[in-house]
Formats: C-alpha cells, structure tokens, sequence
C-alpha cells in the first residue's frame, strides 16, 4: 500500500502546502501540471525535491480554472478533456524528463476527478487522453464498488489502473466518499490510523451505517497540510511498510 | 535555404492566419505553445497539419501574455525564462510526439526573440534552457553580423544553431531589420524575389544604405497571412529548392 | 422593438465580429467584460462607437473562462456568480462613465444566459447581483412561456427586465429555441424576415411543430457576423421602426 | 500622516497577507485589483472589512501579470497603461460603490509603481488615466526630492497627489529607496520607529550615508505580514495621531 499525495499546489507569490516536510513520507507526489495551481517554477521545485527524495512522480491535471481551483465543473467535450490532459501531463512529463524522472501515472484533480468517477464521457475521455499518450502511463482513479467494470475498461484501453481509498474521509454504503458537506466526513485521527489499517490489512472500510463495505486500493490518499497531519502520514507509512 | 513560418496563433474561439494554406509550402512550422497564443486544441490541429505536410516541427515559445501577444518584454529573471521556456517547450514536445512527431528546433517568439537578440541576459538564459532540455533541440535566432559570437556561444553550451534572414523586411548597414515604425521596412514583392535571390545564392543583402551586408542564412522567415503572401512563399520555395 | 447584438468580442491581437459595421443598425450594444471576451482596449474602442452612433449599452458577462468563450457551463456558487457579475459589470460601467455613457442593462452571455434560464439558483444569482448592484439595471432575458414567473420575480427584487426573442432561430412547441446541433435550428433570409415580422406585429411565432406559440419579446437579438447579415439586420431594423 | 498599507492581495484559494489584523490599525488600504492580485470575491471581503473599520480606499492597479505579482517590468504603450487602470479602477470602484463605500485614490503596483517613479512616458500615462476617470481620484506616489516637479504635473493635469515614504526601508542620499536585493534595505523595528518620528515631526530622513534628507510625506506605507509587524504599526498609529 502506497501513499499518495497533491504537491505543487502553490502558485507565482502564493504558497500552498508544505511539500518539502511532506515530501520525504509519501510514495507517490501528485503534481499539478499549472492549469488549477502550479507554475513552471513551482512545478520544478516540486520536482527537484522528489528527486532527492526518490518519490514516484505522476500528473495531476485539472480543469483549467485557476480562481476555482480546478473545483469547479465545467462541460468540456471529449475531445477538450483529452486535449487538456495532453498539454499538461506533457508540461509536467517533460520538465520531469529533464530532471531524470520518468512519471508514471495520471491523477485528474479535483472536479475532473469527481467528473470521472461520475460521468462516462469524462470518464472515458480520460481513458483515451492516456491510452493516446505517447508513453505508458497508469490512471489513478477512487476504488469503488465498480472496480471491476473500471477493470476491463482499462483492460481494453490498454491502460493500468491505480486504486486509491482515503484513510481521512468515511464511507457510505454506497462504497463512495461521504460528502465534504456533510459533518460527519472527516475522520479524526484514531479512525484515520484505524480505517488506514483496515483497508492494508483486510481492504475493508467500516461506512456510516456501521457495515463493513470492500474496498480494495493500492494507495491511499493523504494530505499534509499541518504538522499533526504529517505525524498521522508518518504513522500511516509505518503501517504500509510493515 | 528552408521557409519557416510562425503557426498555431489561433486562440479558443479566436483564429489567426491560414495555417491550412500555408503549412503545405514552408520547411520548418514554428508552433506557438499556449503562452502568447495556441492552446491544447490549437496545438494539435497544428500538429495534424505538420505531419500531413511533412513538415518540420519547432516549439515558439513566449513571455506568458496572451494579451499582449508576447509582443511585450517582460523583465524576466533567468530562472524564470528557463522554466517557462522548459514547461512550453515540453508541452508541445509531448502532444507532438503523441501525434509520431519528434520536434527538432526552438525558435522564441515576439518580445523574447528580441530580447534575446539585444539582451544578454534574456540570451544566456535561452542558451541554457535549451542545453539543459531532455532531448538536443536546435536554436532559432537571427542571422546578424555577430553571427560568429553566436557560433562560439554554442558550441560552449555543445547547442545547434539555425540561422534565420527575413526576405520581406529591409535591413540596415547594422546588418540588423529597419523596425517596424519605418515606412521602408516592408519590401514589396519583387523586392522580397530580390531579397531571398540574393541571400540563396551569395548570403548577401542590400540594405537601407544600398550597401551590401553579408547574412548567411539557413532559414527564411516568411508571413503567409493572405493569398498574396502565399503565392510570394510559393515562388521563394522554388528558389529554395533550385 | 430594439435590435440588440454582442459587440466586443475581440481579445488583444484576435479579432472577432464586425462591430463598426454592426454598430450603426442596432440599438443595443451587449458589450464583453474582460471574461469570456474582450479587454480594455477592445471596451474602450467599442464603447467609442456606441458612443458615435448613440447606442444604448449594456454589460455582457460570463463565467471566466476565455478559452471556451464563456460556453462552458462552470458550477459556481451563488455567491461566486454574483461576484464576477459585479466584477464585470463595474468595469465596464466605470469605463463607460469615462465616455458619457451609462449603462443601462445587463445580459448574461453563453452559458451564463443558458443557466439563468435553466438553473434556479443560476437565476436567483442574477436577479441578487443587479438588485445589489449600486446603480438601478434592467436585465435582459429569453422570451418564454414562463414570462410571468419571471415578471413576478423580477417585481420583488425590485428590478426591471427586458425580455428578447431570436428572429433568426427556430422555436419548439416548449417556447425556447430549437438546439443549434439540430440541422433545422438556424433560419434562412426569408424566415428571418418573416418570424421577425411576426413577433413585432402579433407577439406570435410559428415553431417548428408549426403551431403559433405566444412570444412577448421587447428586443431581438440580431448576428452581424458577414455583409449578408448586416444586411438582413437593416431590413429588420426598418420593420421594428415602422 | 496616514497608515497606508496594501491589502486584497489573496487570489483564489491563496491566501497572503493578514488583512483582517492589519485593516483595524491603517488609514488607507490599497486594494489589490485583480490584475496582480485579488479576484472578485477577494475584493468583496477586503471591501467589506473596510466599510467595517472605516478604512479609506483606493485602487492598487498593476500590469496584467498574476503569475510574476506585477513585479515584473512590462513594456506597454502609453494608452495600454491608461486602459489597464481604468479597466481595475472601475471593477474596484464599482464593487465599492455596492458596499456604499467611495473610493479617494489610486496607488499603482509594484512594477507600475516603479516605472512610473522612473519612465517618463509611464507617468504621463498614470496622471492622463487619473484625470481622465470619471470621478476625481488621488494619486499616490513615491516622496522624493522631486516632489515639486511632480506638484506641477498635478496641477496641470487638475490631480491632487498624496506623498507617500517608508519607515521600513532604508533612503540613499538621492532620496530614493535602498534597493531591496541590499542587505542594509530593510530597517529593524528600533529604526522603523526612529524613522517614523522623524518623518512625522520633521520631513527628515537620515539616509543610509549618515546625510538628513528632506522627505514630504503625507503618508507612510506599512506591511502587515506578522504578528511582529502588526504591533510595529500600533506603534506608528500612535505616533501618528499624537
């Protein structure tokens, strides 16, 4: 089980994060590609400190609105959806060729993400946007119910995927995150350690109605956004590597 | 002596030139990137249209101003025109190569073109951008008399270089273009026939003085905005390929 | 019946439209704001002309999105509607104050305009923004059945509405336009002239059913994209000035 | 003499500064625009914590530049900068207008700031966009030796000006500030004080050669950005007001 996480998230004079005490406890950096954070400097900071820390490198693209920080939906066309991944994972896979990093998997951001996991025709566009690019490279999608059809769609695409779950949100039954909305979403940090252990160990959540739900991930999401949430991302990477 | 022309200038709704028209008569497509003009779409049109063509592709990259179409210098630090050059360049670089296109040159556009030619700054930095991308990527740059300075330059930074002359605008005794703002600085056609004739044949040019300046050029820049201008490349591709 | 149209609509060196031809034969100018279209250039000059030929402006905003020329639909919150709403809208008021000009109206664009009509809360927003903005605007809406329910609402907010209809598209039996995808949406010359005719003398049109639907319109919105076009609208403008 | 101090400088979900501490204790804020800095819903708060501390409010416009924060230099034409500011002054006073707050004065933003101190052409450009607004505004500038030179530029123009110095920056002998990239630039808080007084009881600054210089300021630009710097500006308020 892998940790991944959102880095390069600050942009021009603002900072967003702290991905230098993030960097060095995480498997996986999610890097913004400059369409919802990001820039061309900040991209290459982020990338420089993955190298020193030898952390895997994947693309997070976003839909390009930088005030709304990629949250919001916007009705984009396949063909758009396609095309806007291509110009920023190149960005990204580029400069990060020029470091000496290969990156090796997509993770849409933000209301791409939801999209993706919500609607077939984003869903699919990002299916052909990485199985058009030039070199291999894996979907990091929400590990769902749906798994298995996410399976041979990936299967025929020619694609892999990776599956993630959260540690820090609760379930429903339905076997999706419970809305950011809603004030039970967040879990404090027992049921964080708790939930993290139970996906490594059994890949099972327990869910707000108290049933125990499947899931089964090769990463977990975490964020590091306090000094307490590093500690909680430590402990969580102890359990992963045992 | 091969024809370049600046492409891929459209934006979102907006369209500029006839790339469509123009594509199938030059040698080498400089290829915005999305910092002056051209987005993901625009890029991949352009891109479609380069290969139908067999034509060679370079990146053009820019100051970030869409406004201003990168016709406006900006005081970029060194650092910082390193890395927008890196992130445009790897962007197009990307998209092509998932179009089978391996792009071979950089040429900047507007304001950086000139400010690497009068900067040494803006130069340094452009040098060092391109020395220190991934793959070997020539450079663009105007052919003046301090040609030989350039030669130099390269080889310490191991870069290639490919000279451009304009065959539509009238040079001074500097050996550089007459600016824009002077009445004389655009040749009529026959001039521009004069003008490339002579710089094919003896890398010669007659300039605002009537003397003659040495230019030894291995592109021509040209313009191809209307029907006019593209039966004025049709005929400099056949003194090119004489 | 006033024609009204979209005018400044170019950004930085891209052109768009025809404004200086178009100017002269409407009586409502739905100028951009800088989001979807438009820059304070483009505002300066167009509202220099509805200056010279007396037109009544109003402020056309849109999400922010230049890319997709406000198109999108972007899931904004209420209060981030009636944000860029204000945003906009003072822009070009204050510019338009530095000509003489007071603006008069506020016509939401593309997506903007289709969510009003379609989303609650989209529409809520609007109707929050102009009663809140600091000086008294009309807001243009799409003729339709449920006029009523808009005068209704319009009556508590304290806000005024001009309502428009579309000579040159056709309607369903529902009483909103035909989708552009379908082959029969867009009319010829003489349907034009014709629905127009109908709409100023009986408040009538014919839609596609060819049933007659109740439309109470107190503008057109009229496209000057090509000399055809113009000239259509100057036949248009004779018949609503009858 | 009057606290000045910028404020509005977050964008999207980057926050910088700490405009609700810092706001209680200054005179006049300078409310970034949208342009360096700042977005619709940014300047809504900023504004709103104005009306409630009944802070003064001008407009700080900048060039077109988020990415670089206006520190970067641009080259624009004389009526590109008048559109630019009027453009921002408008959207900031047309939202302040919507909170029933009048705005007094207009500060560019750092690179504008700058150039307008130091070009000629960029200060013709921002006294001509003052006076031509359509409301009477101030303009905020920098106290130097050429202070009178600039009285008779207002005058000629019908603008009134508002001088403003530095109590955190060191002066040279010409009597401008000690560049930023100097070490001795930034005064200690025992110095802040000192050179408060003496600006405040005298117009005197004793500059970075031991030599007094004559400085007429009616206001002093502070920085928020701490806690540290909060109690600094108590202490300057206090001198102030006695």
């Amino acid at each position: 089980m892998k940790l991944n996480s959102d880095l390069g998230e600050s942009f021009g004079i603002w900072q967003l994060g702290q991905d230098d005490k993030l960097m060095p406890h995480i498997d996986m950096a999610n890097i913004a590609c400059g369409f919802h954070a990001g820039d061309a400097h900040v991209i290459n900071q982020t990338l420089l400190l993955a190298k020193q820390y030898k952390t895997e490198v994947g693309a997070h693209p976003s839909y390009p609105d930088k005030l709304g920080f990629g949250r919001r939906s916007m009705l984009c066309s396949k063909q758009e959806i396609i095309e806007l991944i291509h110009y920023q994972v190149a960005a990204l896979d580029g400069m990060a060729k020029n470091q000496g990093i290969n990156i090796t998997y997509v993770k849409p951001h933000g209301a791409l993400y939801n999209d993706m996991m919500s609607d077939d025709t984003v869903c699919d566009a990002i299916f052909e946007a990485i199985s058009s690019y030039h070199s291999p490279l894996k979907l990091m999608l929400l590990a769902t119910p749906k798994q298995q059809s996410y399976r041979e769609k990936a299967k025929a695409s020619g694609i892999e995927l990776i599956f993630e779950a959260f540690s820090d949100r609760r379930y429903t039954e339905s076997g999706y995150l419970m809305s950011r909305k809603d004030p039970q979403a967040l879990l404090n940090k027992n049921e964080i350690i708790q939930q993290a252990k139970s996906l490594i160990d059994s890949g099972v959540v327990i869910c707000d109605s108290g049933a125990k739900i499947s899931i089964q991930a090769d990463s977990l999401c975490v964020h590091g956004d306090n000094e307490q949430a590093i500690n909680v991302i430590k402990e969580l990477r102890r359990l992963c590597h045992n």
